[in-house]
């Protein structure tokens, strides 16, 4: 059905059935000129926002629908969890071209709201309008954080280790599968290795719970989740807190799939895992006397660096020799090429 | 200065000096994975989002960077105002195509920072990124309000009188001359007329003070603000509301500056106060019982209409005629032509 048939109306009422006046802690939703929330007293309230545009963060020819509503609040959920907090609510913009139909959106919706619902995340409220060219998602999401346990990115001081969740680099690997799409590099990648990779690139798993555990049991000096890529994001966490930090490319957790892919698709995982963003894993820091109880937590993490006392970024390769990494990080400005947040 | 000189952790620093770490309130500000805040605990939260797009929204050949600013917090300044709320922070998501320099992006947060810092609204958070062709802007307001004095667009009852502050049709009539431009119709009106329309459209007045007051003395059951036009926002107050309205045209204020300029602009000024939005007034609703309270406020208020228990939205002339407003308002998707929001 096309929008122009459904009409504004039609399309806030579709999107408010998604959503619930009645949840916990909405008090008004979707449908008045702001969302009322009930927010706890005894905790920080924490808020993000994030732009997704087709052709700069996304192309249509590579992600469908349902994937582009996860990633859209995944990205989001991902901030809340590097900060330690619990989401709870989040409103939505979006700039939707005429090409775009009702169906999409509902896909779109889908997906965005299988993943806020297994975080227990209530869409309280947006805005729609239309756009001449390109579909453009805005995303807020609202979520709390016990004052005394918050984890920003500027805790860290020198002796602290570097850890980082599960794995990195797939993210950035399934973009490119994706982009070659059979041919060129990494036409060769095994058919189960390719899905898992895509997978990974399309709809991204916020580390909310892991980020929770973490904060609250008081093992992370400073948090940041990986969103575009461990040498920038790490670099975020040398910047705010005034310190270096040492990595050891050997120690940085890959995957099966990424380990196997990885000769046919012509790049290390390195390279991946450095360079390329979206893995929204969490990367932190900790103090030693604290790695007994982080390790106690079970969840996965690995060690992969040390926070010093000033130098910048340095990473050591596995024959012990050391090069620095630019820290000036992804700069959204000086790159044209499209990129896939 | 081009963008991609300045870098976007140049851009960043430039904003976060706009804001401050340190405002009340903020306890992580610009340049985290998420803004931390202190709210307040007996109160609700209330949080509104809106995107702006150029060619859509708004033409740069029109406005300048600092009315755009401006506006930009004023849309959602104002949805604040229409729950009876005190807007608190805010956070913004821009996305700057490369010809956007950083002169301009100065301007624009200039004006933003300018109507922020009258209502006390602090800049906690946001992103920028970039954008192939248009200029785009999402901005997220928080704000709170006492439970029992947020005022909704559900509380209309049949018998409560209409009521709208100040003028209407200003904006719409501003927007018409700026398309003009001193050619076809309204080529005739004075300057000085001209100027104030124009003020209006660009640089519109979210009416918080009101807002507040008129919530917090109790007077209101519904309210609103004229975003999009007095039938589409009445009609809203209707549906929410489950009521009928009647409105009489000859009670609908206007400004001098309208008046005179009516009529070498060839179109009446009820054309611009029924279906000419961004006034950004606020429309409301009050009992009859507590009209005298309302008076009490010294808030430039008109009676315009009152609440039927059915019938949709009528219009009664000076004649007495009554005719129906079609209550399906403003559809996003229906127009293609340019909407300077």
């Amino acid at each position: 059905m096309k929008l122009s048939e459904l009409g504004e109306f039609g399309l806030i009422q579709r999107i408010q059935k998604l959503s619930s006046r009645r949840a916990p802690g909405v008090v008004v939703g979707i449908g008045d000129d702001a969302a009322a929330l009930n927010v706890s007293s005894s905790a920080l309230q924490l808020a993000t926002t994030d732009m997704l545009i087709e052709g700069v963060h996304f192309d249509l020819s590579f992600t469908d629908y349902f994937s582009l509503g996860w990633k859209s609040a995944a990205a989001n959920l991902s901030d809340i969890a590097a900060m330690g907090g619990l989401p709870r609510f989040c409103l939505t913009s979006l700039a939707l071209p005429p090409r775009i139909s009702v169906e999409h959106i509902s896909e779109f919706y889908s997906g965005f709201s299988e993943l806020l619902a297994t975080h227990k995340t209530v869409l309280a409220g947006g805005d729609t309008c239309s756009s001449r060219n390109d579909f453009i998602i805005s995303v807020t999401v609202l979520g709390e954080v016990k004052k005394n346990r918050m984890v920003t990115r500027a805790g860290a001081k020198a002796g602290d280790k570097v850890y980082v969740t599960n794995t990195l680099g797939d993210s950035a690997a399934g973009l490119e599968l994706l982009k070659n799409r059979g041919k060129g590099p990494g036409a060769r990648v095994q058919g189960s290795e390719i899905k898992k990779l895509i997978e990974r690139h399309l709809r991204p798993v916020p580390r909310v719970e892991w980020g929770r555990k973490i904060a609250l049991s008081g093992c992370a000096s400073a948090m940041i989740d990986v969103s575009d890529g461990l040498s920038s994001d790490l670099s975020h966490i040398c910047v705010q807190s005034n310190v270096g930090a040492v990595v050891y490319s050997g120690k940085i957790p890959f995957s099966k799939a990424l380990f196997r892919s990885a000769g046919s698709l012509k790049k290390t995982p390195l390279h991946y895992a450095l360079s390329g963003g979206e893995d929204y894993e969490l990367l932190f820091t900790t103090p030693p006397a604290k790695i007994k109880r982080l390790l106690s937590l079970n969840i996965p993490v690995t060690e992969i660096g040390e926070i010093a006392r000033t130098g910048g970024l340095i990473i050591v390769d596995d024959k012990n020799r050391g090069r620095r990494l630019k820290p000036t990080g992804y700069n959204h400005f000086s790159r044209s090429a499209l990129r896939s947040r």
